[in-house]
């Protein structure tokens, strides 16, 4: 019996969903293979902070070796799949070439969409990775410098008018929080400026604000963007956006800084495993999360599309982490030739957060926002960032910045090392990005 | 009296040099216009923390608008100087066209040279900014995770290879913590590879380590890097370095890591003033640090070459601080028709850290080393970084790193935003360098 070879289980993708089902298969008689193309499991629902330059890399991200150091049974490979073979049960990895596996998750998870408008991409930058908050970060930072240096009063407006497109989670907490910057934070740093006079608006086609919670948290988060200082427009779809403009519900924008947090798309992996996807690219799953027909391969997390009870499980992480948890469970269940249950979400609840003092909070029924919603915002996303050293920094951060509305991250870096002049060329991210 | 325009003080540069005079002019009935090309003040002397992942930049760099928020009569500009016409008393900026001046100080450093050697620049980075430190936080990282990837022996033992190049206080920090790296840190972490068998190879064209030090000094210096486990290679230059070698005093070492820790070349930025300047390009200046023959142009900190009782001022912080509220002086002299008293330099020691518990500390005579040498050292650089809450989180993570040995900082973030493909591409830093 021990001299039979260990079942080889391939995870690609180190998110919630990939990451929680590596740790849930510790201590099973199998050889794990986690595949990421980076080195670390980023913590996406702070990855706004980053953006707006509250957080550093390091608070939100921990490398994928260090999480599963103590875990044996876990190779853990820097390197990206090109391509699925399932007949021959194989991947192909850009730097390792074939990689077999006995069973596989794909848990690569989304990127943004622009609907069909790709052209937008270098204007409307979105927030997946790291490196897109820090080139956000970067752009917000420039635009007030920028206007600093501007002599001509409709340029000077044009770069502090900042559009966020689509008013879900991510596109109200980039919203409030840049609101809450350009008054609190940048005031009195100017000479030529007043941040205060900067204009946030958050556009969204659909009739409401974060429309995956009541109508009630929609309003009141809505009340409490507008206190702060946001403009919301609802029910008006982005018709066009360049360089320096947005058309919005048949009205011109003059702006420089805009941010896409409106459409998600999914991986292309999910298209290279040859199975049925719906129109946003998600892979149709079984109830048990395998891939119809195929007993060796499993998808988990916002890749994969599974409606429970008439609707569709959210891709939010709590799901993804009990996708994630479930498809280990259905893993081990197979090798010993049983059959998992089908997977069930269980929602316990739904939260975001708008700004300073700020927050909405659903659990289950239980409907609060305001001060205590915030309170309970803070404390749920401590608990669960990874490692106990992260959330005490991540704590003192937070703290400091609130009681001194200060950021401590609005560092610009250029992004290329090399001469004086392509330094400055960096800087300019809507020309580098054009150009 | 009170019609008179203000006098106009340019200062270039927010370094020490430039960001200390900017502070000893607060109060004074002038105008300052504070340029620099980066937005932040950089803490330097830790910045080889930021690349051997130890550190984040918010940790040591704050921005210079933010430091200068309460001065009201500062203005800083993020911009370039292209150019210096002394006789109209003009600064040419790359983007903000014409900026004249009263005073102008010039305080922009430093950067490294390669002794016209310039085709090794990207073979062997070398660490100014905080762009640079990601560079080579990025490469070091990197090495590992490909060594693990690799089946060839020699190949992997080249990409366990590190070799640092001068062993002046930049080089010796960098070479003793990333010993400590291999050693520790990174233990466990790996399946394929031992990061404890790393080569950390530490080369310096002279004779001794540490050569500003007392030679007792360098000889604990190179012992305590020797038990950290660094092989020290000292009176043997450089003869060439490639993409997978470097020759080293006749010998050919196989590694795809180095990084360049020996030479200074002073900020282009000199030359434009059309000063007479020393072999390394800095401008030979008055003893009051003026332009000789310009009463209204001073040069300080790095770019400045001085000489006192027979020694040239040293290119160390203390002594750029120094110079820039020596020059606030001469300006504020100037202005009431008196001339200053000319530069002393007060030397008040001199400290490097080595690694873990190992440091040397000359102060003028008492000379120790070793762990307290080290407390002296983390006590001195974490009271002098600037700013309350960068002195507690920098306390924290060391106080973290020293309890775990653990570094947080390690994220390989890739350096753009665009497709998955040219995303891999950026994570090989030397094809990107060299192609």
């Amino acid at each position: 019996m021990d001299t039979q070879p260990k079942p080889h289980v391939v995870i690609v993708g180190g998110g919630f969903a990939g990451l929680w089902a590596t740790r849930a298969l510790a201590g099973a008689p199998l050889r794990i293979s986690l595949v990421d193309r980076c080195n670390h499991h980023l913590f996406q629902p702070l990855l706004y902070q980053v953006a707006t330059a509250g957080l550093s890399a390091p608070d939100i991200a921990a490398p994928l070796r260090h999480i599963l150091r103590g875990q044996r049974n876990v190779t853990v490979l820097l390197d990206e799949v090109t391509g699925i073979d399932r007949s021959e049960r194989t991947l192909r990895l850009r730097e390792g070439g074939g990689l077999g596996y006995d069973y596989l998750l794909v848990a690569s998870g989304a990127t943004h969409a622009y609907f069909g408008h790709d052209e937008w991409t270098p204007h409307a930058p979105g927030l997946k990775t790291l490196d897109d908050a820090f080139g956000i970060r970067r752009r917000l930072l420039l635009a007030f410098e920028r206007a600093e240096a501007e002599s001509d009063p409709a340029r000077r407006a044009a770069l502090l008018t900042f559009v966020i497109v689509g008013a879900g989670p991510t596109g109200v907490e980039l919203a409030g929080t840049l609101a809450e910057i350009a008054r609190h934070t940048l005031n009195r740093e100017f000479r030529h400026i007043d941040p205060r006079a900067a204009r946030v608006i958050l556009a969204e086609a659909g009739p409401r604000v974060l429309s995956s919670f009541p109508e009630s948290l929609s309003k009141a988060a809505r009340r409490q963007l507008e206190r702060l200082g946001v403009e919301v427009h609802t029910g008006g779809a982005i018709e066009r956006i360049d360089a320096d403009h947005v058309q919005l519900a048949g009205q011109r924008i003059a702006t420089r800084s805009v941010v896409w947090a409106a459409g998600v798309a999914a991986s292309p992996l999910g298209a290279l495993l040859g199975a049925p996807l719906d129109r946003a690219g998600r892979v149709q799953v079984e109830p048990d999360l395998g891939l119809p027909g195929d007993p060796r391969v499993f998808v988990a997390g916002d890749l994969a599309a599974i409606s429970q009870d008439g609707r569709p499980v959210p891709g939010v992480a709590p799901a993804a982490k009990q996708m994630g948890r479930y498809v280990a469970r259905a893993i081990r269940a197979r090798i010993a030739g049983r059959k998992a249950r089908p997977f069930r979400y269980r929602d316990f609840g739904n939260l975001a957060t708008i700004g300073r003092r700020a927050a909405v909070v659903d659990l289950r029924g239980l409907r609060f926002s305001g001060v205590l919603a915030w309170w309970f915002w803070l404390a749920a996303h401590v608990f669960f960032l990874i490692g106990f050293r992260n959330r005490l920094v991540v704590l003192i951060n937070w703290a400091w910045s609130y009681w001194t509305y200060q950021r401590n991250a609005r560092i610009i870096v250029e992004p290329r090392p090399s001469s004086a002049v392509s330094r400055r060329r960096a800087e300019k991210p809507e020309e580098a990005a054009t150009g």
